[in-house]
């Protein structure tokens, strides 16, 4: 009676109001005091998947991570099927009103044709695509070709210590023919986009103090190097003026642009150009000039300040001169990069041009992830695209991606090949206030989620 | 029956009791969630001008200002005597115990000989010297040959409107022969000292933006100035590899050091070192090598940076790239120093170097304090060395201050001659954590108060 793509255009109404039950658990993984929020949605989660018909779900921790994944599993397509593996995470990143939100950030407002919430785009959205595409598969007269796991991680937004672990300690239990993972943002709404290359992440805070505490800057000052002073003349020492950064060694490794990377990115340099116009909108475009700007988000690494704090930062003056100051630093990888290896270089840079008259202490803050570059002429690349021109009714176009899927990697340890899905778009202000997707967005990423598991389907093991 | 000296000394314990009433308080002025606090201690103090025998005492709040000043008088050695006013400031600096205090902030808290709260030496410790001084004249068998004006300052923290307006409005309210302001520190527990110079005090907040929100720095991160780095970038300009403030202009109007300061600073410098050793604890001393330490300190000026903020600086990881950052700046002015010029000149030279891809937003937030150079000489200054020589049974040494008592400009315009009294210390942490006194500094400084005005007193007008 019934097929997979119809089901869904019929239940979307419900999919959406399950969708935003998803997005009112504040499931943000880098707050401690949320960890019985994560909790409460991986049970959720996994009874979904076994009202959706898969045949097992589990909640997963290990004593390595926070934030437990939840893993669901369907192999009624038997033993010769190949099998697709299917990635989302569930965190989310924290958000307050204060930060510039014009709704309740955990609280799903549409207005027109629009969802706002923190995770709408990153990544509730492709959680509950994918899990609405399988639902509809399962549901349908004709089962589907494949079997499919369904693997939800629950601190992407924080480290991925579990995850990893998990991978490490029991690849079996995520073996697949095809990963496809889904996270990220296509370019605009109606032209999809492919991704066919992500960055890697490095991450530390850099410390430093001097006098033993905060002292009146008026009777001290003048003869004790400001905390804040020095940490500002070694942060500022990072980049030349070109905007490259001047780390030694920072880009030894760093894979050349080539002439095939240079004409697929040029396709996509209009859209990103008028995405940036309309998202970034700072005085004037910024960056490494002998590289488009699909180049600079996608094929060069950066060293990026997340946040900087000392001293008094209050209401009014208080003219401390403070013990200590902080920045927290991550630098986004490209394909060769070793993480572990970039820290190493920024940390001996900053001992080497840090000044006596301050003590620095640098703190590596997570263990970090390479980056990814992947075959566009891959079984798994062509059916994704397959599956885009589908929902989308237009073709894609290949991009690499600014952003780090860190579960990529390690998903190239458990499948033979690996694919992006992204169903969000970049003006979708993942991370910042007023996160938003388009709804046509959710239909189509579940209309695509079907295709794609169709047409793997179609091509046998 | 009794005089002043015996009357201090027998009643020492109920001077200690009232002196922690009223640091009980929390009169900080830059915080307007305590402006009642800070009415509720101007009451106080005009309630205790009248039960020590003052004769008038007035709470002033004048249209320009947020915090009251009370005023307080005696002037019943007649006419033709000279009259002395008194000037202490009861408002504090924000603290909490977050900071880095060992004791609640605001509960005085005695630890053998020393007492630790907020305001205790920074400035109730001269709020009390004086009035208990005053106190003891008027229970005395023998009055004072002086009139005597009690002026405390309620907004000295936070930009001193109210006084400032009072004096340009009504300068015959507070016209003396000598102003003697009590503020600030001595060298040592057993080494007074005499300031003969501050520094003066300009203010503003360096604001830098870029995109129109928050971004995730993994999709932008590399096509935008991130506003933290450009404002690093900024600030780590404002100095040059000796310390020196590279602002064009900013040293144009100094005083030179004449060999006349340097010979009374050299008697200075082994307590300034030891103290800083102490107090400061850096890794190394800092600044200008051509100067000494009390040079430093006391005839330089500085450009400080006492507070900056951006971006994500809580627990965990944030991959943003902030909209904004900020950061407020003081600079300490020596003597022919204009504050307003130096604004201008520090404004003037951000905007020349602040890069065209952020906007920059400069605020001036206070208006600033001229410096001072006082007469070594003068009958206010050798009456002074008097009463402290009286008090410690030591001759004090004569110094420059790197703090700003902006009222000390203020006075000149309403009497002959100026002092400075100070009778708390360097190492009593004034805006900082664990802010102390020794107790014997409350009580030698009312001896000294006592003696100065009698020695005013017996030389007439």
């Amino acid at each position: 009676m019934s097929n997979p793509y119809d089901y869904a255009k019929t239940n979307q109404e419900r999919f959406l109001e399950e969708y935003q039950e998803l997005l009112r658990i504040r499931t943000i993984s880098t707050q401690p005091q949320h960890a019985d929020d994560v909790a409460a949605a991986a049970e959720w989660l996994r009874a979904m998947m076994l009202r959706i018909g898969m045949e097992r779900a589990e909640v997963i921790l290990l004593p390595e991570g926070r934030c437990p994944l939840v893993l669901g599993e369907w192999h009624g397509a038997g033993e010769d099927a190949p099998t697709i593996l299917i990635y989302c995470h569930y965190d989310v990143q924290p958000a307050e009103v204060a930060d510039g939100w014009h709704t309740e950030p955990f609280e799903p407002t549409i207005k027109e044709d629009r969802l706002y919430c923190r995770g709408a785009v990153d990544s509730k959205l492709h959680v509950m695509s994918n899990l609405k595409a399988v639902e509809a598969w399962l549901a349908a007269d004709e089962k589907p070709k494949v079997n499919i796991k369904v693997v939800l991680e629950g601190e992407e937004e924080s480290g991925s210590e579990n995850i990893n672990a998990f991978v490490a300690q029991q690849p079996e239990r995520l073996a697949a023919n095809i990963a496809m993972v889904s996270d990220g943002a296509i370019l605009a709404p109606d032209q999809p986009s492919l991704t066919y290359g992500l960055r890697g992440i490095a991450a530390l805070e850099l410390h430093v103090s001097a006098p033993v505490s905060d002292l009146h800057s008026g009777h001290w000052g003048g003869s004790v190097h400001n905390p804040i002073q020095a940490l500002t003349e070694i942060l500022a020492q990072l980049h030349d003026e070109n905007g490259a950064v001047t780390v030694p060694g920072f880009y030894d490794d760093v894979v050349p642009v080539t002439a095939t990377d240079r004409a697929l990115l040029e396709q996509v340099e209009p859209f990103l150009q008028a995405e940036w116009d309309d998202v970034v909108g700072a005085p004037a475009v910024w960056g490494e000039a002998e590289y488009i700007l699909p180049e600079r988000l996608g094929a060069r690494p950066t060293l990026e300040i997340n946040g900087i704090h000392g001293g008094y930062t209050g209401a009014g003056m208080k003219t401390v001169l403070p013990a200590r100051a902080f920045a927290k630093i991550t630098c986004r990888l490209v394909p060769r990069q070793k993480p572990a290896q970039i820290i190493q270089s920024v940390v001996d840079h900053i001992r080497s041009i840090a000044p006596e008259t301050v003590a620095v202490d640098i703190r590596p803050s997570e263990p970090g992830a390479e980056a990814v570059l992947l075959d566009v002429e891959s079984l798994a690349m062509t059916a994704a695209a397959e599956a885009y021109t589908h929902a989308w009714g237009v073709e894609p176009v290949f991009e690499r991606s600014g952003g780090s899927v860190p579960i990529c990697f390690e998903c190239m340890k458990v499948a033979d090949e690996v694919v992006i899905m992204s169903y969000g778009l970049k003006s979708g202000r993942a991370h910042g206030p007023n996160e938003n997707i388009y709804l046509q967005n959710f239909y189509n990423g579940i209309q695509a989620t079907i295709k794609f598991i169709e047409v793997v389907g179609s091509r046998g093991n």
